[in-house]
């Protein structure tokens, strides 16, 4: 079975927005274990969506469109799709009454005559109910019934939801059987690195697929089953995760799709009731930022330091006049010191600090823009990695974060081990 | 002259990578006034490739290429575009030691057999040399001269300039004239707001055309002109900037298309000679960060606070304990505190504080999620927005960091009228 997305939307084409709907779609359609084989972006306009639509339907057996359904006369994708596939539209109240629904509840009274467009649905569609906006989602099916058109809102705070609760359950019947993934979340080895030590297992796999997908310093991989049940499929993708887990133990952090390497890590700092500290310079709170985006991060962190001239290193964290003088801000002494100082200003057990260059002045031979020094702090044990980044300013600070988390980790684990 | 875009690699297509080269390239299309009305994205599949550029071809005049020239045997772009377009390729001495050029700097000597195929070129192609990476970027014609295909590599660290330096230079000689735009960049005024309130000037706009473009909190207007010079250009553009100044003033923070509205902002601050200070609290360190992503801040900014807990905005910005128990954590009144308690300790002229109820937990009737305080103290004034934004934790939190920068700058401009 194959799919293709159709994107509709002129914002999109003259680059007012980056297209993530796109992105999402095909991550979920591929754990699903249906190939995508075309994404098209078209505008908010007739002739070129007909003919658009007319080509995947040519080539692709579902078709999933985004973006077209609201109220205004832009919004032709329902209208559009209904009329390639000839199913005439009707007024459904059920829709109707759900978008008064929608308005009672914001308290606005009165609605406007354009909005009822939205109740309008293709002859023999299948309602997606949309709790998160006015236009409800739909799945529409060819006369011959060999293909299936799927049409989305826009918004992804309405997309996804819909597409999660109630898309997902329809494709899933449509694929016969029972299609389950777990995510199996890496930090610290390249992308290429991992492909290579597992090229044994990404040969010639068909049930389950593993599929590797990578961030920024983070190496995921996606394990699919596809089976009559779900404990058949759990069954199927056990015997992966465990050669996966004996291959990178360490660098596993976590085997839950929604966990981030930050939520692992304030986790661990739970459990040991622990408290966190940051020390920042060249990252200037985007470490601590990522920190306090986990909710509930309240017990483990109270407080961050941003310390980016010198004077602030030595006031607030107590770094040696002496230790910047002969080593510089940005070296292994004025990290370890950057942390000691931010633990015992904040009696925190743990401190993390970044110190680094990252451009596109301020280098120079010995220290290159792109030098980063993480330290660690943890009770009575320190711990200081140089790193080497590329790229410009923001990846050289995006590079400085994801590897001060994922050295924190690190360091957590190997305290615990000698423990 | 119409263009389509086709961005080829499977990892798009997993949802590996978000697209961001196609928003990029829209944009940049759409500034030198070609329209685009399709974008495709295709996996390294000649068959699939083969369809997407044989429909491109029938129904546009410039197909611009994105990804799949690398070294590997996956990549077939330039192959598959060559044989689409029936030309011949050849090895290309030039481009051949530009790559032994590359590899040499980066002190590589062993070069592998697969990257000669970069230097494989159809007959009469236009090389545009990539200083960034091995792979060159191609201008193709087909035989009969009316349709332009432009092949570029995926990177975008290689694709941007390529772009921008031999690409932009190119379509403006093909467009027959010159194109230039204006970027107004405004903040504190809603998209919907400001296209009706220019909408006089949007209707039947043909020449300079006007184009609203959304970024969370801020609006931006492209204006641009197409002329037979850049005199006549800007000419063409001047009374459309002179009239959107009369009626946004206050609201535009800069008509240069580089400068972000933090940069605005530090401007301001180094042309007084004033520090400034950070105080934070859900956005945890998030709004320093963005003021430290400005090359050359360390003039201005040298220290921020992130009090997450109330015992650090107690401790570290001397917030009073009868001020949390009587107004809470969010309140004007605490905001207000933080920011004059953080100015105090790092002795900064201005300081900006931000506390607010992120979410998901933490909301009250009185007091809900989505609630945010931002104070503003410069020397001896004080100022506090209370603002409500809708959205998950990550939402609030961006929209508490634009609105806070874009508070600042208001209060510096209003502190500078009344002074």
């Amino acid at each position: 079975m194959t799919a293709e997305l159709i994107s509709v939307g002129t914002e999109i084409l003259l680059g007012n927005i980056v297209n993530t709907n796109a992105a999402y779609l095909s991550e979920k359609m591929a754990g699903l274990g249906i190939s995508v084989y075309f994404e098209t972006t078209v505008g908010d306009n007739e002739e070129r969506l007909t003919m658009a639509l007319k080509s995947a339907l040519s080539r692709s057996d579902i078709l999933v469109l985004s973006g077209g359904l609201g109220p205004t006369a832009d919004d032709i994708t329902k209208e559009t799709a209904a009329k390639v596939l000839d199913l005439p539209l009707y007024l459904d109240e059920n829709v109707k009454s759900s978008i008064e629904d929608f308005f009672e509840k914001r308290m606005i009274h009165k609605i406007t005559e354009n909005n009822w467009k939205q109740a309008m649905v293709p002859e023999g569609a299948q309602i997606l109910f949309n709790p998160n906006g006015t236009a409800p989602g739909l799945i529409l099916k060819s006369k011959e019934g060999d293909k299936t058109v799927i049409l989305l809102p826009g918004p992804p705070g309405e997309l996804k939801p819909l597409f999660e609760e109630q898309v997902v359950p329809y494709l899933e019947k449509m694929t016969d059987g029972v299609i389950y993934s777990r995510t199996i979340k890496t930090f610290g080895i390249g992308e290429s690195m991992l492909e290579d030590a597992i090229s044994d297992m990404l040969k010639n796999q068909t049930n389950p697929t593993i599929a590797p997908y990578a961030k920024t310093g983070e190496v995921h991989l996606r394990v699919t089953a596809k089976a009559s049940d779900i404990q058949e499929a759990k069954k199927l993708i056990q015997p992966i995760c465990d050669e996966v887990s004996k291959r990178f133990g360490k660098n596993i952090y976590s085997m839950d799709e929604n966990e981030t390497l930050e939520e692992s890590i304030i986790k661990i700092l739970q459990n040991r009731e622990w408290k966190l500290v940051t020390a920042e310079s060249c990252t200037g709170g985007l470490l601590a930022g990522r920190i306090v985006g986990v909710p509930g991060v309240s017990d483990v962190f109270g407080r961050g330091f941003i310390t980016y001239s010198n004077r602030a290193k030595r006031k607030i964290l107590e770094v040696n006049k002496k230790t910047l003088e002969e080593f510089g801000a940005v070296s292994s002494q004025t990290a370890k010191e950057m942390a000691v100082g931010a633990a015992i200003a904040a009696q925190a057990e743990v401190a993390v600090s970044v110190t680094g260059i990252a451009g596109p002045g301020g280098g120079t031979e010995e220290k290159p823009v792109g030098l980063v020094y993480i330290g660690c702090h943890i009770k009575e044990k320190n711990y200081v990695k140089k790193c080497m980044f590329s790229g410009n300013r923001q990846k050289i600070r995006e590079s400085s974060v994801a590897n001060a988390l994922g050295f924190l980790r690190q360091c957590l684990i190997e305290y615990d081990e000698l423990a």
